[in-house]
């Protein structure tokens, strides 16, 4: 029998993230042992009753003894802490990597608690989830066909990139490396600014004194408009403290244009109205098929 | 053999709506002709060659003569027009309806061209659609377990209100009442100010430097959100600006939210930002179920 890809995965954070690539990389045949972490001992036992790890520690710093791969899978949050508990245990040769949804505030924590970029320290994170959150919750398919952004830096070995690329790749993500501050720019863009807003809408509409009919009405688009406003408020807090700079960046880009709509709409400027929206669906259809 | 429910039903506008309203009615055995009119002779066409209508004539005022009921599927911003048209034509006792996303410019238009709200008018809504549009995108089905909701004013007819609300009935549709200016608050907050958020986010990301990339990155949630910005460019300017005070009122609302929203991320008031998300899952959790 040939060698799996990784012995000893440690995950820390057993949740949608953390279980479904544990599950992946089982199903794959890919890894030997899975242990897990993580705060919540309920979660924790479920992991094991699912299959999803063979066993758990609750204390980190036993749970990484030996591991070759560390995936911290913890909000952003809860990063630093986490490093800075572990990072005495870890094995030399360990590697180290995240799922966390902004890469500049992992790579800050890293550095604070190392003094230095580790060389077997590879950022991550996989563009999947659902609003559903826990391991009851992880599958082994969440990352097929959809892409994982790895943000390598200069400090980052070639070995430890490659192995974290290759882990991605066996749940069937396609891989892809980036800037970190790319990366937040983009995700500020196209997750975080949306989830601002769908909060918002929600936030805004549950406070209307017709707000159980306004619900009762609400078709279509509206109804996929706010089921991301169901996913976890403080995985989403932590993400607005991570990436708070980008993400003010693009809200205000947002409350400008939308003013700018508004503006168009009370001065009964039809053409302006019609422009913005032929444009919005141009740039839709073009540059975005379903 | 019954009668049907309506033995000639003219439909002016033959595209989802007006189109699905047809199929639905021939499936159910309702109406015994229906002719099509509109301004697109190439969509008329279509619609005859898919069995949507029997007939069309081009000529408005040709198409509603000796009809039971006219419903005026046109856009909002077409409604005077077709109105002040066919209003010489139509028999004393057909039943006017419209399909409009507003209703108090359709009541508006109604009034200034017959100088009072004839008791056969019964302006009505059905909250359904996809960001597809003409006939060819229309089907039967359409409007089955949807809400449609009619705003009956003083001065209409209980024989009208009630042949209107039959024939969606026979739809499959829940039919339910309401006020004019309710119907077009509800409206502002539930489907006319989501699609300008959604208008906006894409049209600001579509003039980033990286919009390509952006577009490419899109994920689960951002999908979703963006996919109603592909609906009818025109269709929602005219609902703009017939329903310009109510819309305004809500984009203000929400402007402000999102406001106090970005200025908790600036002062990190991590309490006040996971307090809003909390407080918007909340909502969305209790009040909509999926």
């Amino acid at each position: 029998m040939t060698q799996p890809l990784i012995r000893r995965l440690c995950v820390i954070g057993v949740g949608l993230i953390g279980g479904s690539l544990a599950r992946a990389l089982k199903q794959a045949g890919e890894v030997g042992e899975v242990v897990g972490s993580g705060r919540n001992e309920d979660n924790l036992q479920a992991a094991v009753r699912l299959g999803v790890v063979d066993r758990y520690d609750i204390d980190a710093t036993r749970a990484v003894v030996d591991a070759d791969v560390v995936m911290l899978a913890v909000p952003l949050g809860a990063m630093a802490t986490v490093l800075r508990d572990i990072a005495p245990y870890l094995s030399p040769d360990a590697v180290l990597t995240d799922a966390g949804s902004a890469k500049g505030s992992v790579v800050a924590d890293v550095k604070r608690v190392y003094g230095v970029i580790p060389p077997n320290f590879v950022p991550g994170h996989p563009i999947a989830g659902t609003e559903r959150s826990g391991v009851e919750a992880s599958f082994a398919t969440l990352f097929q066909h959809r892409r994982v952004i790895l943000t390598p830096l200069a400090e980052t070995a070639a070995d430890a990139h490659r192995l974290i690329r290759r882990m991605w790749e066996l749940t069937g993500a396609e891989v892809v490396d980036m800037g970190v501050r790319h990366h937040d720019a983009v995700l500020a863009a196209t997750s975080h600014l949306p989830h601002m807003l769908a909060y918002t809408l929600v936030d805004t509409l549950a406070r209307l004194d017709d707000r159980a009919e306004i619900f009762r009405y609400a078709a279509g688009g509206f109804r996929d408009f706010t089921r991301i406003a169901s996913s976890d408020p403080r995985m989403w807090h932590d993400i607005c403290v991570a990436n708070r700079e980008q993400l003010l960046e693009m809200i205000a880009l947002f409350s400008a244009d939308l003013s700018r709509l508004a503006e168009a709409i009370r001065n009964d400027d039809r053409e302006a109205i019609l422009a913005i929206f032929q444009r919005a669906k141009r740039a839709r259809d073009n540059l975005y098929l379903d």
